[in-house]
């Protein structure tokens, strides 16, 4: 049984917030200072409806840092180790942010309108602040600013069906992590094929409370047939689908090596970007690894023990009900992952054996 | 009926956490991505206790950026404006933090521990992040960082007398806003005299979670004669007291005389802060002020309204069980605040009307 949430003007309210809780939202979660809804009917029924019909999803808690100016590129370019000077407008960049030690301080997804006008979607540390202190200190030529957007996303295997309903036929151009102004009401929202599940989906980057609403509404009243709920990201699909969660599965402590996350890092590219230098030769400690264990776990504490010694924590875990196991994220001491040999959980009745591998989960690999 | 709050490793728990279940938490609240809790028996009956007793909170979430290193004190002082070059060592100082523009970045209480060792005790916002940024920016001789501090609160009239039985007769000569080092253990744990309320006690900086579960289950054995329970920042005794919550009563945007700082200003010193240009300069457009009504309100919305016009928004609000009336805090338009006719709020009743005040409220001229 979980706790109540007191709601307080610094928990802040998003323009859907009548809405989601018209719709059931039993559960909460707060992120970025706002309401993010985190169960409807329960962590399961959530995630099938998920995993089989359409959603919407008031993600408005996902705030986006606008930097605008001369500077603007130059500073986004500081703030992370992926190259972005290829970037095309309107492309969606899914990007550690990185200090001068190579400790991470965000994963937003960045966003260029322009050569001087960029969104850093974040998630739930003020990154606005970091930016903020780097411009002023680099004397850089640039505005800094949290906006007035508030993001829905509309996921599950019917959200093309859904979102095409109301926005019409060309969204289905938009690629996968690209994005298209879309009219609605009048008014252009930023429309990209992008969301926090792997079940398919678009993010709407809302600019308009009034027209969320709306827009909301719309998207109920089309698809009644199609079974739409409200909903939220879901920690069952999330962990399943390998999608880790700044804050919890990684942190400040960590290098995007140790999240593996290092697809993202262009450690060849010749960029100025603060941490850059320190990837290079910061010696990787730890490693973000997936578990997987036999039966339904209440776990007792978050060690991960080998041979009963403490080698990991673990950062995030739930039943996978598709997959008739227990799976969990665990922050792993990386000398110990390759010598393991009688590795566990400390469950509420007892020691249960766990298996490790990497991430995301292959689970056809694991004979799932 | 407040929602569920889904706890996650993101929303971390304290070294207090399970004790503070144990105790009967029924609500919380998240606050520098911690758990704080926010209710145990009910919002009057812990506003009464802490009225005439003691109380233990788990105040954790008031996490300790840490400042060390050569450049330190030019750190901390670029980061507010007020002036710190007379801080005594272990003197604890409310001050504003500001950017460029005078706005607000947060309201810690700040310590200075030695001119190279400082401690900023903050609100709800990720002040690491502007620190690192602004030390990155300007080439400072500075480390920065969030230390594992917890700090245990011990409120109420006879906070005094149970923090004695603990630490002895010693912390009598701890002044308001002056802190001491104090063996427990064999450990030192700062102790200060202050806190989020206004009925006297103490924080104590535990830096050992093992220590500070012993210290928590000692103040509880020791204070049974004085009616100890377990207790957390109280919005009717905060409101009542005039204490006000970054993230809702004050904000980016506003600047420090706008939310009653004026004080913490320190608008004639010859220091180096980021925004004591801007405030010299930056025109004063609202002003947090109090509201006073006659009847308990249940707000249909946080309007407040003059004459049909919109002249403010309401941050807090709370019924004061101790003067039966209904009080608020309102961010108002400076230009209306003079020339107030026909001042109410929107209940979901209908219209209230309101008297404004000065903060903090003062009860006797009021009459109440």
């Amino acid at each position: 049984m979980n706790p109540e949430l007191l709601i307080s003007t610094r928990t802040r309210k998003t323009p859907f917030s009548s809405r989601v809780a018209a719709c059931g939202a039993k559960a909460y979660t707060v992120y970025n200072h706002m309401l993010l809804p985190a169960v409807f009917l329960s962590l399961e029924e959530d995630y099938w409806h998920l995993c089989e019909a359409v959603q919407v999803w008031d993600v408005s808690c996902q705030r986006q840092i606008e930097i605008t100016g001369k500077d603007s590129q130059k500073l986004v370019q500081l703030m992370t180790p992926r190259d972005l000077s290829q970037a095309e407008y309107g492309q969606c960049f899914y990007a550690p942010l990185c200090d001068e030690n190579g400790g991470m301080i965000n994963d937003p997804i960045i966003i260029k309108h322009s050569e001087d006008h960029w969104w850093l979607s974040i998630a739930d540390t003020d990154v606005m602040l970091w930016a903020m202190g780097l411009a002023t200190g680099f004397i850089l030529d640039v505005q800094v600013s949290e906006v007035e957007i508030w993001p829905l996303a509309v996921q599950g295997p019917k959200a093309e069906e859904l979102i095409k309903r109301v926005f019409g036929e060309e969204i289905r151009k938009i690629r996968f992590f690209h994005s298209r102004k879309m009219n609605y009401g009048g008014n252009d929202f930023l429309v990209a094929r992008s969301g926090w599940s792997k079940q398919g989906g678009f993010e709407i980057y809302v600019n308009d409370a009034e027209l969320g609403v709306q827009l909301w509404d719309e998207l109920f009243s089309k698809g009644v047939d199609l079974n739409v709920r409200a909903g939220c990201p879901n920690l069952i699909e999330r962990v399943e689908s390998g999608l880790l969660s700044f804050g919890g599965d990684m942190g400040y402590d960590n290098t995007p090596f140790e999240c593996g996350l290092d697809q993202y890092v262009s450690l060849e590219a010749d960029i100025e970007s603060l941490s850059i230098d320190a990837l290079r030769t910061r010696p990787v400690k730890t490693r973000l690894m997936g578990l997987v264990m036999e039966k339904q776990v209440k776990l007792k504490d978050l060690r991960l023990m080998n041979d009963g010694k403490v080698i990991g924590m673990i950062t995030s875990n739930t039943w996978s009900p598709k997959h008739s196991v227990h799976l969990a994220f665990a922050k792993c001491d990386i000398g110990s992952i390759a010598d393991v040999q009688d590795l566990h959980v400390n469950s509420s009745t007892g020691e249960v054996p766990a298996i490790i591998t990497k991430l995301p989960f292959n689970f056809e690999s694991l004979g799932l």
